[in-house]
């Protein structure tokens, strides 16, 4: 294994309001998940993003989130149907195409947000509904799934193209998932130890759990982030170790 | 001249609210100008009026209007510069693209909504900008225009497909453009009056305006509407009108 | 007892868009709830809505739900820390409030709207936040509660006037909440049954449940709706059946 | 002429948003004018705001602007009626009395924000109207004002208390409104400058215009801003200034 992608979320300021450092991340990932208006972003922010991506040959995907950009689709919204879950991506990632067409960049892959994120991985049910909006809208979109849990399972019945994600910062529980943010060494502050740990997983391509389990998996992208100063600082590292132990930075999917 | 398009505004709900009556529009007209959720129209309501569009075999395009949900995209909005105009456009052509393409249809033509609408025929700069985004999106779009004004110059300039326009329960100034609403007589209430208005202008492809004077323009499709039953009384005689003449109705452009 | 109120949830259109038939409405019931711009409602519906409940003797309250325009506040949203629900309900209050004074009216009262509601009356803090909210305020409106829910156990601890509702359209469980919609029989169609049995509630202060238990309760108002002709129907006859019955309608709280 | 008051615009953020320094400014200015959530600020944002201004014995007041979030409120729109400007502008002047009344503290002025604030320093009907809301929803409300122009007209008009308005890093025309930002000059960018300037307006109770002429008006309040750290650091000069000259700083009217 000598190679693998950095993700980022990106785009996420709304109007005259800013988040993050795009600019320094754009320089540090290969793929970025861009807003799409429902829970940050906007057209304006959307098509800049893009046009920066392409600029540096970062791969871009849509970012589809919980219509909720007061609760930055961080709530967690229940009632909708998954009929209507499906039209609510395809409306985000329809947007995006658009605007990457414009800025002449492509959409390569989908990633959801937050809460309906982490929803996702959670229910298969909404993991499949997010997968059959992907394929109506374009079979060749790659999903971005967490490895061993629902996402995968929604994207290998679909016959959808993946791109396996683990997170640089965040602990496992032994189910595969993330741990709960509400238990204490859920989040991983300190940038080289996140590096290592990152590196061991690439290299090994085994998830780590708290208690110390190893599982199984494929990894083919890694996400970091750029909300504050010491996020970039991380991710930045992240890139550094893996690329000085030879692991090349590359978008899984190029456009 | 022996066809042309009737075309009119659907997909006007949003959420919980319904407006007009789109079952009874869509087997009255060829052509389906669907809101993109700026102004009105959500994913689930373009969705599902792309899907009947289909299933009547009824063109459809996307309908972008100022992101004003609260005031249906008819109030003025200044201040955007004519690039972000641009992007607010292909966000809500690639939404709507996006949704037809899940309901097996397929976008074929841009009409601008409300007050935008308005503003481009009198401002070539807007003009050019919703072209722009047309082309810049897809260029095979039909960019619907009124004959005469600055909208038709923008598409002749740009070199995009258009479809040129006159509306049914309009009268028109000696400039070509719609009389306005707060002078006496800008609106048609008489169904058929309006009928044999239209007849009269498709036949000769002339619009008469309000003091008499004949433009000699290309009409490609006529503008009914369908937000009350007197509205959709006059959609379908004006419907009726055209075919017993032998006036063929059929989208300017099919999927 | 001699006399009961009648409240219904009244301004629920936004912008262009109506639901309901509210004056048919402000002529049966005593008491109105009206939406407050978030779920549904915008200043010139509430101002309309205030003005004509002032004209026809009708008690007005603040109809405060989620933030979810397009859900119609019937999605569940979860993710907000109890003092953030607080500030949320002062907001929509307090425009409520205003809005009522310009009309030459006053706002008496305060009912949760939709998801909010139901979970109030499954959840003791958010039931209590909402009082705090009520209560920080103004102390003397009162808190529509269901009696013998937490909503009810709120507003005593917190001291707050209260009106406890029972609802004319639905069935009860033996918990004294009403019965899931996703159960059959939950919801009554029948006009006449409906209001015998709002008689019955009223005369005996007993909720019946759907296993023929008895609660003894203390009901002050009767929830009624007019989203469809049917349901105003309906109203009227509850009205009929209460006043043929010598029961009193006038508002639980004069303005 | 000893005291004069200096205001701020506040609680410009949204959701996850951040916008300027508030905690800065709040212990700069003595009034702060607090975004109600149409064009900036939510429920949270309001309350905390009002909240610190009240320990630091800042008066408050409602800062309403046009629905557009998107835009900041710096947008024009168009095509409300004067009525419905009415009730836009109580229904945002109610729900920060509510979340001032939750935060202890209490509004006591009302100041337009952006385009709608300079829209109603041209147009007497637009200044009419938002004056006629503020008599509506309290007529103790202080209207701030710009010397000269119609809403001074309007407040002296409708008998409203009112507070004449200087801004310390803007240049005027001779008609005593602001230059127009499109023209070179418009924006003072030296600290000491301004507030050099800002004090002989003061003591003189003039405005000296881009021509050089003096207009005499009577001045209540300076406006600065904090958008970005060199405006914080002119409105500490301005006050520093003021202050050194031996005038005091004090709200134009105390909760």
């Amino acid at each position: 294994m000598t190679a693998v992608d950095l993700n980022s979320d990106m785009g996420e300021g709304f109007g005259p309001w800013q988040m993050g450092d795009d600019e320094a991340m754009l320089s540090i990932v290969s793929s970025a998940n861009i807003a799409c208006g429902w829970h940050a972003g906007d057209p304006l922010i959307m098509h800049r993003t893009a046009e920066i991506a392409k600029a540096k040959g970062v791969s871009i995907g849509a970012h589809p989130g919980f219509g909720d950009l007061w609760g930055f689709g961080r709530r967690v919204i229940r009632g909708d149907s998954m009929s209507d879950l499906e039209k609510q991506m395809a409306y985000q990632i329809g947007a995006m195409q658009a605007l990457a067409v414009m800025a002449g960049h492509k959409v390569t892959h989908v990633k959801t947000h937050g809460a309906l994120g982490n929803m996702c991985n959670d229910d298969l049910d909404m993991a499949m509904a997010v997968g059959r909006a992907i394929k109506a809208v374009d079979p060749s979109l790659v999903y971005v799934v967490m490895p061993g849990l629902v996402t995968e399972q929604a994207a290998e019945t679909l016959g959808l193209p993946m791109a396996r994600e683990v997170f640089a910062d965040r602990t496992y529980d032994d189910s595969g998932n993330l741990t709960s943010r509400k238990k204490e060494g859920a989040v991983i502050h300190d940038a080289a130890l996140a590096a290592e740990r990152v590196l061991r997983m690439v290299e090994d391509q085994e998830v780590i759990t708290i208690t110390g389990k190893k599982l199984k998996v494929q990894i083919d992208t890694i996400c970091v982030h750029g909300d504050n100063p010491a996020a970039v600082a991380m991710a930045r590292t992240v890139r550094q170790t893996l690329e000085a132990a030879g692991v090349t930075i590359r978008p899984f999917r190029s456009a």
